[in-house]
């Protein structure tokens, strides 16, 4: 069990709260503007748009120090609406870690829809937590938070691989936009 | 019913193949070495590996204009196994589309196991091949191939989508090289 601080009530923001309070940990749900409430968890999801991350971490960045940082982000360019917004040998999670070197970041939600969070499956398959991080005991942590709410986890690779975690995640969101998929349907992982 | 050629007998060529045949298409197979028979198709698979694509369109090139090219590879850099062998913000379906001005290039099946063409689902789920490219008639034709063999084929978008495919092909291949997941498993596409 942990302590999970969530920055950010928007659609992921409930769903992850949902599924961490269904797994038996404590939650605090923070709405981004409340400002003036120091976070607590020892784990700290950023529920924020990309576009918000910046601002989040200039506010709260000497608070996330030493904790799991999870970045469930998708940078896509608004503007286009045909790619990403980072680096394209970058990623989001790359920018966060960055920004916050004394933090363990993880990449994580970004592949799922936060329908399939509150459901617990897609297509009739679990859903699937893809994770990236560099800190495998912050993987590990997180994985249990997911486990314990009756998801899978599945530990796609080092912070590099976000990349393709965002790939995917922008890849899903496109499929939907453009009425190829749900939003309640997407990539399914199947074991 | 289109004329298929397929070059590369490995399983992807294999099960491209078959599923050409089953929907009622005219398929030739060609050994990639077999470098004295002209393709005959109007749709021409490149079943080999991204390594041996260069020396194939060294090869046939010319016998390639006017043709539906369909590249499935995925250009994992097999000296890192951490990334792709293409330019960060480029893919193997724009170098392919670059040396074939004059062919309708369509990425297409890099995102689905051999396995999974030839079962015809994914756990559960029909095995959906993503397309991406810029020539709707050339998607369509291909779509039609799918479809006909029972399989679901979706438009992710423009050849630039490629970059997403290939990030998506790339993960894939990464998580059952790690066992994470099985290559009869991997990524199902829930509508």
């Amino acid at each position: 069990m942990a302590h999970i601080s969530i920055i950010g009530t928007g659609n992921m923001g409930q769903a992850i709260s949902g599924l961490a309070a269904k797994g038996g940990n404590t939650v605090e749900l923070l709405n981004s503007s409340d400002t003036g409430t120091a976070v607590t968890g020892d784990v700290v999801v950023l529920a924020v748009p990309y576009a918000s991350v910046a601002t989040v971490i200039a506010q709260r960045g000497a608070q996330l120090a030493g904790k799991v940082v999870v970045d469930v982000t998708n940078p896509v360019n608004f503007e286009t609406f045909d790619g990403l917004a980072v680096a394209a040998d970058g990623s989001a999670a790359a920018e966060i870690a960055a920004a916050l070197p004394d933090s363990q970041v993880v990449k994580a939600f970004n592949t799922n829809f936060a329908s399939s969070l509150v459901a617990g499956d897609v297509g009739g398959q679990p859903t699937t937590v893809l994770l990236a991080g560099d800190d495998a005991d912050a993987k590990a942590l997180l994985a249990g938070v997911v486990g314990a709410a009756g998801l899978r986890a599945v530990d796609a690779g080092g912070l590099n691989r976000a990349r393709e975690l965002e790939a995917l995640g922008f890849l899903q969101i496109s499929l939907a936009a453009g009425e190829k998929i749900s939003w309640t349907g997407g990539f399914a992982v199947v074991a």
